[in-house]
């Protein structure tokens, strides 16, 4: 299959780019994250892969989280949060974060510690990225925030769990 | 291994996470594109995974591009580029144009065409979006751009090109 979709192409033409552009969201691989945060001292987390990293100095990443979602309602400048980047033999993990469950009962299965502020991590997590909001853009539907990493836990070997094409995948090297 | 690097840690603390830092984003695996655009009549392209969906409505996603490439500097409000998200046989493109091969001699590997306005895009890309610039945060070495897209062109089946760990990898579903 081959096609291109252009807003000029005809009258209903928006409907198809938006079409498009969902298909084209499910080609673009990522590594699955679990991002938490606290809201009055209860742990929130969500599931997401629209995380990237964004530059060395300061040593900084970018998360961008529905607006609707509670943990976006939670995030404010000097807050903190956390990036989680799954091991492959957490997908049940992420399934668990990307439903529909009340935050209480998500954080049931995982082995989740604390960081010293309280920010949920996974010490199992390939890696987990305490941030402080640094900035925060609205766009659409979502708000891009700014995370400057304050606190960093690793774990090997590297077998991420991947989300694509809505499945979730694990990785093998290029011959 | 398993450790935790915070800035409060030692006098030394800020290279030590640095370093981790460093270490945290060969974990967080990436669909791996090609970002083109157009300076004076000329085409740019750099590999990148520092790319993410944004939003649904507008179409939209971002990519980080560092402040001193010649992409980032032929890019401003209402320009076009295009992000194209290579499939698992394009390890030798990203090679391409993550080297220091001069921009002409990149686009001479990959059967490269061109949408209405010139950008180029790669046909044979599992998806190809041209973006209008919406939106350039600066933060540290990187430039955010917000892109809107406008032009999507999409090809099966799902079987990207993604990197981790400093490696090209494929994917295979979890079992």
């Amino acid at each position: 299959m081959s096609e291109i979709a252009t807003p000029s192409a005809s009258a209903g033409a928006m409907p198809a780019l938006a079409d498009e552009f969902r298909l084209a969201m499910r080609r673009l691989a990522g590594g699955v994250c679990i991002i938490t945060g606290l809201a009055d001292g209860a742990r929130l987390g969500i599931t997401a892969t629209a995380v990237c990293s964004l530059s060395a100095d300061p040593p900084s990443l970018l998360v961008c989280i529905n607006q609707r979602s509670s943990l976006c309602a939670a995030l404010a400048p000097g807050r903190t949060f956390c990036i989680n980047v799954l091991n492959g033999d957490q997908a049940d993990i992420a399934s668990t974060f990307g439903s529909s469950r009340v935050q209480a009962e998500r954080f049931l299965g995982g082995n989740w510690q604390c960081f010293d502020d309280g920010i949920p991590y996974l010490p199992d997590a390939l890696c987990s990225i305490r941030c402080n909001v640094d900035g925060m853009i609205d766009y659409g539907s979502h708000r891009i925030f700014i995370g400057k990493a304050g606190a960093i836990h690793l774990t090997d070997p590297f077998r991420p769990l991947v989300y694509g094409n809505g499945a979730y995948h694990h990785l093998h090297p290029v011959a």
